[in-house]
């Protein structure tokens, strides 16, 4: 295997987007794209999508034949060893052989993994967490995921279902949660959560540039209320900082409970980064215990778009025993 | 190694007590013995106690060359490679090299380990957890701490700080805990939280019979609450109720987030455990993630008062590379 140059296809399937791109064993992404996933189309026509899309970034290799697999982060519930899809509520999948159809057309094997645990992975190969042993990557969307690298390994718990951040209660009488719950982290800090809360000083009368988005019968998103605080509106900027305190106080109970060395935020709430960043650090540095408070780092994930990308392919790299090559023996096998 | 006899001594430093137990490697105690601490002897009076502690349950041992080595649980910060307790606000110890003054007087190697980590590692190697890979021992004494085994390993974290679970935030507008923070879990669902809800209600004027332990000028404990409250008093059995609420939802939220096999309760107040564990056990099923919430299994403590004796003695096991004979391969080095 020596010098042999390798590439893997990572392929992030979301419930609104699939990303692809074809990745290199230090893991540059040497091409990529993005597709909608209409998912409405059911399962054979989103595979057909994913087949083309990753047929599209692998013409950027020279040769076909140092492309050595395929992997692939997504949401839900799946079988590592058999290439199943048991349940992705975004996809609207259920019990799918994704692998078995996939090895068919492409000829190459399949690795599946948690979209939240894949990114996670990458940034442990590839990224901020190259010289850690412990990091947790926080993926801050419409809900909030978690991916925990723990001892240099991916931690997956009993039934591959670890990492669940989102539902952890950070305040018993708050807000209903998409799980049927009050207070969960998810229900007070991500995207979804932003978008309520504005919709909801909306409804009572505050005025903000906001309602314009209302009044044009479109979805208020967390994007908007972004946008509109960067933008200075003051509605908007206070269910920001409100949404960062969330996002710091959970983090910090994370920080205690794993005393990592490294927090990754990564997802679309993320990418307003400097609007939450300074508020997360400093809610975290006041509210985990030390010596953990003040030595953590707290950081942007390496990839905006390409977190899962870049995760899934460093998931099937461990996982084809390619990662030792060019200094990588810090990623064991996952 | 084969057949022969192996025994190590278990120590269990805690503030108010020590306990001792000569362990052999399939986890049975032979002989122990607990005394009071008395910490403000300082640290040499205390090592003094530990020393003779150790030389009385070791007269157990048929035959002295069988003992290999110590293992001590303790809470506090400490640094393993030196054997050296850097700092124990509940000792008032602050830089003793424990490790050092014991091997001159025993001629044993001693292994230092948290007491919520040896506890957790105990159950690990000899009690409820030896056929999982994944548990966490939640310690509910007068504060909460926690032991975490993560893929059959103890997991420290960074700092060797990781499991500090009773400072996650659990209510952000509750009490203030004693980190000074407010809202931690310990500060709502620990012993001293138990003993100042009820102190409070007697201070509102609420009828009880321990009030009784208030007019003998005696501080009012978790104990006090629990035997009140098995004796049928109402106020105490509402404070009792309220705390098992407290302790589930943490519970819940440490389940849904590290999928684990198994929680273990310990801790004095755990040895109330008639009166909490239904409750604790029904709000993690309703609180927690499925599939963990109802799969879960929440067991008392195999050992209500030798847990810490139990697990120093299975660190000290592992770290001397004795855990692998009786079929125990199950306990990786830890």
């Amino acid at each position: 295997m020596g010098k042999e140059r390798s590439y893997v296809l990572g392929v992030d399937l979301g419930g609104t987007k699939i990303a692809f791109g074809l990745v290199d064993q230090v893991g540059q992404v040497v091409s990529d794209l993005i597709v909608p996933t209409h998912p409405d189309d059911g399962a054979a026509g989103v595979i057909e999508r994913i087949v083309a899309g990753l047929r599209q970034v692998a013409a950027a290799a020279g040769d076909r034949q140092e492309i050595k697999g395929v992997g692939m982060a997504l949401p839900g519930v799946f079988d590592g060893d058999s290439g199943r899809v048991l349940l992705s509520a975004n996809l609207n999948w259920r019990n799918v052989p994704v692998s078995e159809i996939l090895a068919k057309e492409l000829d190459l094997p399949l690795f599946l993994e948690n979209d939240a645990r894949a990114a996670a992975w990458g940034e442990k190969c590839f990224g901020h967490g190259r010289q850690v042993e412990n990091l947790l990557y926080i993926a801050i969307g419409t809900g909030i995921g978690g991916g925990l690298i723990l001892g240099g390994r991916i931690y997956r718990g009993h039934h591959g279902n670890a990492g669940e951040i989102g539902h952890m209660v950070v305040a018993p009488a708050g807000p209903r949660c998409g799980c049927g719950n009050h207070g969960c982290w998810e229900a007070l800090a991500s995207g979804k959560a932003i978008a309520s809360r504005a919709a909801a000083l909306l409804a009572a009368g505050r005025p903000s540039s906001l309602r314009e988005i209302i009044d044009r019968n479109e979805e208020l998103t967390a994007f908007h209320v972004a946008t509109a605080a960067a933008a200075g509106d003051q509605l908007a900027q206070e269910v920001m900082e409100e949404a960062a305190g969330y996002i710091g106080l959970g983090i910090a109970s994370l920080v205690t409970i794993f005393d990592p060395e490294l927090v990754v935020l990564g997802g679309g709430v993320s990418r307003t980064g400097s609007l939450l960043l300074p508020t997360v650090i400093q809610v975290v540095r006041q509210r985990a215990l030390p010596p953990a408070a003040g030595d953590v780092q707290i950081v942007l994930s390496s990839w905006p778009e390409m977190a899962g990308v870049v995760g899934a392919a460093a998931v099937a790299f461990a996982r084809l025993g390619l990662l030792d090559e060019g200094g990588r023996e810090l990623c064991r096998a996952c």
